[in-house]
């Protein structure tokens, strides 16, 4: 079944301390969307400037991903800059301009509206809300986000993390959210909000899972060498729901493995600036990771 | 089989936001004998003094620890006292009166020399170094170590690794002894100082060990509520150890499961200050932890 993906689709400039990688394919939708695209037919929602590259689109429909909610406007491509240190948790933005994302407004086409599983990448809150109102008979909602939004749009968070199936954050924002230091408290309060399943994203030491049927701690892909993790977290979940899309039968039947292919993807993210790498893998690849991934974490 | 722990045996005086608990049994030594003593016969070496109470003495006793190697000595006992603040990661010592610690030279009874299982718990390297001239023949030596030693004793330390079969240590004092960010990496590096394994605790977020047979990524057990995070590292390893003495076979075997029911031990340690929780458990609570672990990680 496919997968509608909305977020920013945004042109990235990435430093780091050792080298410059200017308008990269970035933003949020662009990295779930393409980590979908592995395993099932995506649909993606954003808005680019009529700067775009060309290549950019072509690489979509390489991912054979429907690109009619894709509005091509008058303007300037959303452009984020920001700089890496050698300890790659530690990022620091440089410039953030929005060009013509300020006045995205996601339409979805007709086409759209049934798709039944669909992915809130992070983008404000309101417009999170906005692409739910056009949504009919979702079988999954996943809403993902960011400390941003939780520090200037909190009242909007919290009424969609309401109405979302599944909610999606990184530990220190699910940390600031409830005022809660201990992880596991904090995924109980984060169900008290609304969301049947509570995914909190720690990076290099994997997520822990919370649904009814209990916790879930999934390990992380040991990487020898993080080149750029900058979407990480979006392949993340892209390539859970898309994982998710692929199967048949229950989300709970299925969760887990989700987790870990989404795991396996983004590990694929970090090995190369922007999508450099993920462009280059093919489901094989992402198959092989998962084994090991197998025979990491099995005692 | 049986195990020897060397290490320090101390009076903790553990302060947290919510209480004090003053003069607590601590020390590396005496929480990860008490760890093993769950698995295997454990003979304990280290030194207090007079003023050690007898209640403490008999704890050991109940755990069936032969404290043959145990020096009772004129003086006060090596006391700590810390503070932790509400997130329990941040602590910090307010005194460090070492007593009758400052003049400790291990000395092994004969009846303690050909132990296969030697656990030389975090002390000075130099005294670590001094416990190994006196061992023959043991199966497995496992040396853990802390920051200290690091940076006041990195040359000793040095030594001493490339003397031990396994090494262990935690995330940060890994990235501080190799000088690499990325832990994958830096496990490869501590492999060329010597030891056979390496395994690095990361607290909350589990653990890695790297052995010839490849790594493993081991979960922690999620707890609702750290109430005292101090010995969890002792504990671990302290399992870790006991749990192989009492397996046959070659320890590639079973490490990870060594491992898995080392964190099992560990949690139960920070559910309450010192060892007060570890010391009112049995062994079917560790199993019955270890058969949770299995449950959360697999998938």
């Amino acid at each position: 079944m496919s997968v509608l993906v909305v977020g920013s689709t945004a042109l990235d400039s990435i430093k780091t301390p050792k080298s410059e990688n200017p308008r990269l394919l970035g933003g949020s939708a662009s990295h779930a969307a393409i980590a979908a695209s592995f395993f099932a037919p995506v649909k993606l929602v954003g808005i680019v400037g009529d700067d775009f590259p060309k290549r950019y689109v072509q690489l979509y429909r390489r991912h054979k991903i429907d690109l009619d909610g894709l509005q091509i406007v008058p303007g300037k491509t959303f452009h984020w800059a920001g700089e890496y240190e050698i300890n790659m948790n530690n990022r620091r933005t440089l410039t953030t301009e929005l060009g013509v994302f300020e006045t995205f407004s996601p339409r979805l086409p007709n086409s759209h509206q049934e798709t039944p599983y669909v992915l809130l990448a992070n983008i404000a809150p309101t417009l999170q809300h906005h692409v739910l109102d056009q949504i009919r008979r979702p079988k999954l909602v996943i809403a993902d986000t960011m400390d941003l939004w939780l520090n200037i749009a909190l009242a909007d968070l919290l009424k969609l993390i309401r109405r979302v199936d599944a909610f999606v954050l990184n530990d220190s924002e699910a940390r600031q959210l409830t005022q809660e230091d201990n992880l596991v408290s904090a995924l109980k309060k984060i169900h008290r909000l609304g969301p049947k399943y509570v995914i909190v994203k720690k990076g290099e030491h994997g997520s822990i899972v919370s649904s009814p049927a209990g916790l879930f701690v999934a390990p992380a892909f040991p990487l020898h060498k993080v080149v750029d993790p900058t979407g990480a977290g979006d392949s993340f979940v892209g390539g859970l729901l898309g994982y998710l899309a692929s199967r048949k039968g229950n989300i709970d039947a299925h969760l887990r493995r989700a987790v870990v292919y989404g795991s396996a993807v983004a590990s694929f993210c970090c090995e190369g600036f922007g999508l450099t790498r993920t462009i280059r893998i093919r489901r094989d690849d992402i198959e092989r990771r998962v084994k090991l991934m197998e025979t990491l974490a099995r005692f």
